[in-house]
Order: C-alpha cells, then sequence, then structure tokens
C-alpha cells in the first residue's frame, strides 16, 4: 500500500505545548537540569543491593505492584518512615506514603486531585520552572510570592491571601519548596513555616511542600518540614531520591492525609512506578542512606565553591549571588542590561548551556537578568572552563564583565 | 499547633474519580490483571543483566536521560529496531522510538497528544478496561465494533465510519489489539489489517495499534504489525515488555512518524522513564530475548490448557469460550442469567478474584454475563482450585452450573 503521507496536523486538538526538537546530544558545559555528581553515585552500593534484593525477592516482579499493592513497594515505605521522622520530624506510617515516579509525577497528581482550569495557586515568585510550566498547561493562575534570604515573605503572603479573598478567590494550595528552596537556594526559617501554618488555616488553604532538595542541606541540619509542624493535617509533602541517589532512577514520593491521598491514589494509573528501581533503593538507603548523603553534600560543596571562585575571577562584580544554604544550583543576578533569555542561544553555540531567570520566576521582569547554575554534573575543570566560556559570550553579546583581565 | 482537621473536600475538582479504597493484600486464587507467571521470570538472566549493565556504565544514572536524551536508553531503542523488524516486520529507527513508563504512560500520550472533550474515538466492542476508563475520563464517546474469531469485524468498521462521517464526525483514532486481542484473544487477518488501512486512509483516521500482547502468540507466527504494513504512516504503535518480562518493570514503547511523536515527546514531562529497568532489559534483552519468550509461552500455554480443563470440570457447558491464540487471559461466556458484576463480590469473599466482563466491553449487555479470566499468575493447583471456587459460588448466587458432579 501506498499514499500520500498521512497528516496528523488536523486532529491535533488546541493548546498543546510546541513540537519537542530533536535532541543533539549532551552539551560540554551544562549547567541545566537535576543532574548529580556521577563520581558520588553509590555504584558498588547500588549494586550489591540489586544483587541482594533480586536473589531474594526478584520474582515478585511477576505482579504488578510487587506484593505491596498500589502505594509502592512496602520496604521503601518502611525506610521512608523512619527517614522522615530522622531527618524531617515527620510521623507517618507505610500508608501515609505514595510512591511515585520521580516527585514531577508527584507535582502531577497533586495539581490532578485539586486544579481545575481556572483555579489560582500561590507559589514563591522564582521557582522551579517544572512548576510554573504545569500550572501555565493546566490553566491555573500562579500568584508569586516574593523571597529574602529566609525563604517566601510571610507578610507579602499574607497581604496576596487578603487580597485574594476580597475579591472572592480561594487558592487552591500554598506552594512552596522551603528547604533549600529552587532557585534561590534558601531555607524558610521556622517561625515562618509556623506563621505559613496560621495563615493556611485561616484561610483554610493547604500547604503543598515540595522538600526535594532537603536532603542537601550543607550544614546537615534542616528545620522540621512544614508537615510534620502542621496541627491541622492540612499539608501535602512531596519528596525525591533523585537529588540524593540518582536522578536517572525515577523513584519519588508523596506524603499525604488519607482523604485527599485516596483521591490521588485513583488518579494514578499507571500499573505502578518502576518497582526494581523501588527495590534497590529500598536495600541500599535502609544501610547506607545516612552515611552516603553526608559524602556527597561535602562533593557538592566543593563544586560549589568551585563555581562562586570561577564568578568572581571571570564576572568579578557582574555577577551577584548569595551562598545557598544548600542544594545543587547557584540563582545568580547580572547588570540589569542583560537579558538571560537573549544570552541563552550565544551561549549555547559556545558549548555553554545555562536556565535563563524569566522561565524559573513568574516575575519576567525580575528574572529576565537572572539565571540559574547548576553545578552538581559537570567537573570542576568543567565549572572552571565553562564560567570562562559563559563570560566571553556575556561580554561579547552585552559587553559585561568589563574586560579587566589581562 | 492543633487545629480542627483541614477539610480538603471543598477543594476537589468535580468530575475526579471516586476515592481509592485501601489496599488488603493479594487473593488466594487472582484471576484479574496482566500478573505474569513467576516460575518463568528470568530472574538469574535479569541478576546478570544488572550486574554487567551497572558495572559498564552505572555512572550514567547521574543525569536525567542517561546519555540516551529524552526519547529513553540507547540500547534498548536499539534491540527494539531488530525486534520490531524481525518479530513485527517493522522497519524503523531508534529516532521512531519513545521509550515509556509500561504501555499505558503510551495510551495517556497518544490520548494526550489526539484527544479533547466531546470526541469520538472507534475500539474494538469488547476492549482492555484501561483503555475505555481512559476515554470515559477524557470525555470521549467511544464507538465498538464487534469482533469475532478473526479479531475486529472491518464490515462493521467501515458501516461505523460511515455512519459517523453522515454526521460529520471524524474519529480521532481507530484503536485495536490486533495480535492477541484484550479479553477476546483473537488475533486480525492480515486481510483484515489491509481493509482497516484502506479504511483509515479514506477516512483520514490514523490507527492507534496496541500491540502489548504480541510476543505471546502460541505458534509464535504472528502477522505483520498493521503499523508495518501502512503505507501512508498513519498508525501509532505501542508496545510492552510487561508481558514478555516482568510487569512490575514499567516500561513499554511507542513507535510513530516524527510529527505526532514530537508532539507526544513535548507531554511526556517526567524527566524520563526509569532508566535502570530500561538499562537491564536492554541488557538482558539482546542476548536473550529470543530464547525466553519461547519458554514462557509454552509455560503461559500449559496453564490455559490447566484453566480449560478445569471450566469444562466445574462448569461444563455453562462455561462457553473459544480457545485463545496467545496471551493471559480467557474470555468466557456464562448463561444469560448469570451478571459478572454481581458475581464479583461473593466470589471475592471466596478469595476468587475475577474481571466482569461488563467492565471489559463498551457495550455492557454484551458483557454482562461473562469475565476475564487470566491463567499466568496462578499456579496450575490455584487454577484447579479458585475455578472449583468460583463454579460453586456461581452455583450458589446464580444456580448455573447446574450440580451435575458428584
Amino acid at each position: 500500500m501506498s499514499a500520500a503521507p498521512f497528516d496528523f496536523a488536523p486532529l491535533l486538538p488546541a493548546g498543546l505545548p510546541p513540537a519537542a526538537a530533536r535532541w543533539t546530544g549532551r552539551v560540554k558545559f551544562d549547567f541545566t537540569g537535576g543532574n548529580n555528581d556521577a563520581d558520588s553515585l553509590p555504584l558498588d552500593g547500588l549494586m550489591a543491593a540489586a544483587d541482594a534484593v533480586l536473589r531474594r525477592e526478584g520474582r515478585t516482579l511477576s505482579t504488578y505492584g510487587l506484593d505491596s499493592g498500589p502505594q509502592g513497594y512496602r520496604a521503601l515505605r518502611e525506610f521512608l518512615v523512619a527517614k522522615l521522622k530522622t531527618d524531617a520530624g515527620i510521623a507517618c506510617t507505610p500508608d501515609d506514603i505514595l510512591v511515585t515516579s520521580g516527585s514531577l509525577q508527584g507535582l502531577d497528581l497533586v495539581n490532578a486531585t485539586l486544579l481545575a482550569r481556572g483555579d489560582t495557586v500561590i507559589i514563591e515568585q522564582d521557582c522551579y520552572q517544572g512548576s510554573i510550566n504545569r500550572l501555565t498547561r493546566l490553566g491555573v493562575t500562579a500568584v508569586g510570592i516574593p523571597l529574602d534570604r529566609d525563604g517566601m515573605r510571610v507578610g507579602a503572603l499574607a497581604t496576596a491571601l487578603d487580597d485574594l479573598k476580597r475579591k472572592g478567590i480561594r487558592p487552591k494550595y500554598i506552594y512552596t519548596i522551603p528547604t533549600v528552596q529552587n532557585p534561590t537556594g534558601t531555607i524558610l526559617s521556622v517561625e515562618r513555616r509556623q506563621e505559613m501554618l496560621r495563615l493556611s488555616a485561616t484561610h483554610g488553604v493547604p500547604i503543598f511542600e515540595d522538600d526535594c532538595y532537603s536532603d542537601l542541606v550543607w550544614s546537615g541540619k534542616r528545620p522540621p518540614a512544614i508537615y510534620a509542624m502542621s496541627g491541622h493535617g492540612g499539608v501535602i509533602h512531596i519528596g525525591s531520591f533523585s537529588k540524593s541517589i540518582a536522578p536517572a532512577l525515577r523513584v519519588g514520593f508523596i506524603v499525604a492525609p488519607w482523604d485527599v491521598m485516596s483521591r490521588m491514589l485513583a488518579l494514578k494509573t499507571d500499573g505502578g512506578s518502576g518497582a526494581l528501581e523501588q527495590m534497590v533503593l529500598a536495600e541500599y538507603c535502609a544501610r547506607n542512606f545516612s552515611r552516603h548523603v553526608p559524602a556527597l553534600r561535602r562533593g557538592l560543596r566543593a563544586k560549589l565553591e568551585t563555581l562562586m571562585e570561577s564568578l568572581n575571577e571571570h564576572f568579578g562584580a557582574a555577577a551577584e549571588f548569595e551562598d545557598p544554604k544548600g542544594g545543587i544550583f547557584l540563582w545568580v543576578k547580572l547588570p540589569d542590561g542583560v537579558d538571560t533569555e537573549k544570552l541563552y542561544q550565544p551561549a549555547l553555540a559556545a558549548g555553554v548551556a545555562i536556565n535563563p531567570g524569566a522561565q524559573w520566576s513568574v516575575d519576567k521582569a525580575h528574572g529576565r537578568s537572572r539565571l540559574r547554575l547548576c553545578f552538581a554534573s559537570p567537573s570542576h575543570e568543567e565549572i572552571h572552563q565553562g564560567v570562562a566560556a559563559l563570560a566571553e559570550v556575556c561580554r561579547r553579546e552585552f559587553g559585561v564583565p568589563a574586560q579587566t583581565k589581562g
């Protein structure tokens, strides 16, 4: 049979995102994405875990959900119960936890359970691009709250909630990344967590706590999770193993009260999240997580030092940033004349990939001269060279940083 | 802080599915779901594959998408290119393949790319529950085409397409499971595949070919995929490793022309599908797939024999069925007086889980006295005992099968 090529275009519904471009390979100096430090991957431990768990109970892979049902591998949920208690102060049971295919599926399930087109939510003004884009796609209005060194400004949050109330709008949630905020690297103070909970209760607006970077606080000491501090149960908490172990293992989790968990579970029609990855993580983490993470943090902190030194060396005063409290990224302010969305393509042509700030903020003007630089994946040498190359492109395109070096 | 428990109910949008029930453990005689034969799981091979692939390239887990980009692990796509050529006659390249988190994500991506509320699609009258439920949730009308021993009746398909055309309706796709249809176990003949393609071209309606059971044809000989036979490119093909290797490994794939692939890829915002499972499958399958699958089929065929014998023994003429061409399920007709949705709960109370036919058909009256029995997961002994227990419950509730044994 032969015929003119079938044309799918007339069948596509309105509102689809633009077509994806073909992938052209990894960039030489990649400062984007949540990629992690390959040298810190606990490969021997993961291999030993894979062997042990498969040998012991590998045949359960023949069953959807193993022998654990739709909320995920029981041993992984049991590890999380212990970890969340120790690290985040959360008291929960395995029944309060839903293992997801990365915390991105957590975002999708929370959104699908609570949001309809035309709804309003509150988020941090500078915020994870994936969260912003999801809201845009869903036709949901995101009201951004500015941040300072202690995270979301709760005075501004109170004002926004009052303003919305006057307009008869009840936001569906307050979304926050309180512990190593993306992209600012700030940590919401305990006092602000208390105030946020008070506002949540007063206004009947739940808090959606995205804790996926919270293992990477340099000091090893984090405030209790908002979920743990809540007396009213109106908090949904999500987390991930992407930053603590490996992002290509797509394993995250949701902690939530059953009345909302049971609705999310009804929407999780994926036949379960990948079981082998859950099994290997559970087996590895139960014995090694608390030893692995501090070593990972030390490696990341060293790369951050390299990045900050490189920026100081090549950009000088033109690059402003706060030393983040943890994480894998630095939020950098360039002079007002620089538009980082216009820097993106020339930088890419020079082999340097960056995240333009306007894509990581609901206030495009605020984000315009900012950028996010992820430092976990490139080597120290690549960080040095990449920042030098970026400075050269930026100078050529925008005249900053000024030529000061000989 | 303490307060009345937060009430999420006022925040839930209209149209959510009912809350999920808490999982209460596996059923003693489970004839539901696509669970596979645990004894046929190639555990040693998977363990060896995990060890080899992690040792060789495990550190790539630190990067989203490994070194392969958003369409999935390159080595797995290369295996699929070879397998699809040999088994299904499909000529494609790794760029034509998108690895998904099970074929269920394939269903979701195809639906999200092509469907809007109010649309119409054509499907087989008796059909996979997960496909029917997705369409219901999306507010899409599913026009069911009856089947016979050679699969979808293409005369009825032609009539339906003409009827819709007269009403000014262009269906978004023709969904078919042509090679071991779920639940009927039929195989669409080559002549019907040709006629379906002709109708597709004439009416400008693409074919959505779900081939996830096609490895399990008893004879080992399957017709070429509709995708392979198409001269116009208007076919989207999906498949899975759930039935050939293990369902808890959530790995499926889509084969599609780039103009629609690029739209699906833009909607796949999950950070990639689980990489460890892709790596292990690629490593295992490249060496062992063609040897493993015939052994698996022999084991499944033996269980089917046990199931048919047990039905003949305990139900006699009350249970009518065709010997399926392959797969893991049997589609059984009970006497008209039996309502299998009403049989479900008493059977469950007796430790027997079944799929009521009305949930596997868009014609509820047609499905009413039918049920689907999956035979891959229970042991031969469990099949015997489970069918005996089911017959006893059915006799008590509906008076059939008549008491004939001694």
